[in-house]
């Protein structure tokens, strides 16, 4: 395999701090890799004014991959560098799987009485360029009692069915090889439609895979009550995000949830990141816990085609983080040091 | 006060079982309310083929209330029932407050570790006339590849104010005034922009109720983590589909989840249900647990103003299911005889 060539958006707040510890992961596993720094995020913003320019862009489509640690600070305003930066590259590089593995590891605790680490094992199979996220819509009137707003949610047969697909094909390697549809078929009855459907046809082609339907007010329920009977979850733009929130918080929280905005076929560079935040109220103080960083370098490195890197990584993720005392201060920088001496 | 006369919609499954429980309540509290029965949901609509037939849906209009068991069997085509009845009576009677309380109740346990009854108390403020629930969009190209399905959120400044206006009301009566919006501002920038600038203007009326503003999906992963901190919470209709669903599975399930769709200005009757479904598998054994059907009674006699009545019955409810034996088999008409004895 040729070095791969990384494209590094660590971004604001911690996200410099937890992607020096995923990059020299990686960097242990995979010598030679090269690195590019991007420098964007709320500071690029604040001095330039600039979200993403097409320069900037045009050079991340020519990277294998990127590496991002977290965007946001409270001096810009909210929208700005989410829909700028993140959603941008999920649409214009085409990441239409947002993957989205929940476990509960050995060492941590979910915050559910009663279920034990190992219990919990899912990936959320979210869509990540459609339905409520492509911005059509409008406002009326706009500060007059007359206002209306409008948002749209735009669903294509080919956009649905390449991410069953690949759900499908995501739960066809997996132990239990079960995969659950989320919509809320009873309301959204044309997007609805259109989801059941092409579940169905899709699932011709996964003769071992079972099926099953939920609505998402009832899968948020189960999320919460029995988070166990998931195995592979495929679901909305919107629905996914959601639900990919509750599933992290029942696993304990977001310190331990990765994720990839991945383009499958690899035309365009796939975005790898924690789905924690930059957390400016302990930025800059080293205590911020890299694990969900380098678990998505472990998914960056198995989308690369690396299944045996990706593999130890994300064991030695879950041996650092069982063998912690409860209590002891964390060190963002010993993680990554004990993770990559373990590698 | 005049009598009340309330419309009862026992319905399917275990609806007619708990609503006769909750009647017997009312009864018991206000002597005298006239009650008519209506024939409606899955057995009507089998026999006869439709689903609200106009010259019904004009007597309910006469009604004070409508006190609903449930609705639904797996014989009817999922969809069919919801729009056609549930759906349509919050949209023709314009009951445009989703109000959804989520308490946990001495006697009952939260699937969250270490969380105690009475820490969780909260009400959810669903809007119900508007957004991704008014079933605009459309399918084109039905079945082919070049299939595409939309889904429309319609939101007006009046249907959004209105209910803004309610919860902040509310919220101004209960002892730690504070209110929670929560929308997806930083995508839907539409009708999240209208959600957030009508929230603010209607916040300058209520200067004693604190305010914040959270992402549904932030919301959600909170709700599992941190459910105390929420006081009241308005949202739009989806969001309020799923958070209510959350409250109500970290406060111990369905099994005490009331709600109420209400139109405020009692122009038309408002629809008092439990959150729970017709749940066919314990239909007619009298083993279904009528607590949140009454706790509905309760929230349909603080609509009509008894609000002396409706305290007691929820405080009766409460001290019911805290004396329970655990493990104890349940009996439906039993717990209705001592909520109803305790009067
Ligand atoms: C930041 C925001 C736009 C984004 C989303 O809504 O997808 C985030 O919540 C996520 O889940 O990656
Ligand atoms: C049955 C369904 C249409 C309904 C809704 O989505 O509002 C239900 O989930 C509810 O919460 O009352």
């Amino acid at each position: 395999m040729s070095v791969a060539r990384i494209a590094v958006v660590a971004g604001d707040g911690i996200g410099t701090e937890v992607t020096a510890q995923a990059r020299k992961v990686i960097e242990t596993v995979l010598p030679g890799t090269q690195f590019e720094d991007y420098d964007l995020g709320a500071r690029f913003y604040n001095r330039t004014g600039e979200v993403l320019p097409q320069s900037v862009e045009d050079e991340l489509a020519g990277h294998d991959a990127i590496l991002l640690g977290a965007i946001g600070d409270p001096s810009v305003p909210p929208g700005v560098l989410e829909r700028g930066l993140l959603l941008k590259l999920r649409f214009d590089f085409d990441q239409y799987v947002n993957l989205r593995p929940s476990k509960l590891w050995p060492g941590t605790t979910s915050p559910l009485a009663g279920v034990k680490p190992g219990e919990i094992d899912m990936v959320v199979v979210r869509e990540g360029t459609e339905g409520l996220y492509v911005g059509a819509g409008g406002v009326l009137h706009q500060d007059t009692p007359a206002e209306i707003a409008t948002e749209e949610s735009l669903n294509t047969r080919y956009g649905v069915e390449r991410v069953v697909r690949d759900a499908f094909a995501r739960a066809q390697r997996r132990d239990r090889r079960h995969l659950t549809l989320v919509h809320k078929t009873n309301v959204l009855t044309k997007a609805g439609s259109l989801w059941a459907r092409t579940f169905k046809a899709v699932a011709a082609e996964f003769p071992e895979v079972t099926t099953e339907y939920q609505h998402i007010d009832a899968a948020s329920m189960f999320m919460v009550s029995n988070p166990q009977r998931y195995d592979v979850v495929v679901t909305d733009n919107l629905f996914g995000d959601i639900l990919t929130d509750i599933a992290a918080a029942v696993t304990g929280g977001i310190g331990m949830a990765a994720s990839g905005s991945v383009n499958p076929e690899r035309t365009y560079p796939s975005t790898f990141e924690p789905v924690h935040g930059s957390a400016p109220d302990i930025a800059g103080q080293g205590i911020a816990d890299p694990a969900a960083a380098i678990l998505s370098a472990s998914l960056l490195l198995e989308h690369l085609g690396h299944h045996d890197e990706a593999r130890r990584v994300s064991e030695a993720v879950a041996a650092e983080v069982a063998s912690r005392t409860a209590g002891a201060p964390l060190r963002t920088a010993e993680v990554g040091d004990r993770v990559a001496a373990a590698l």
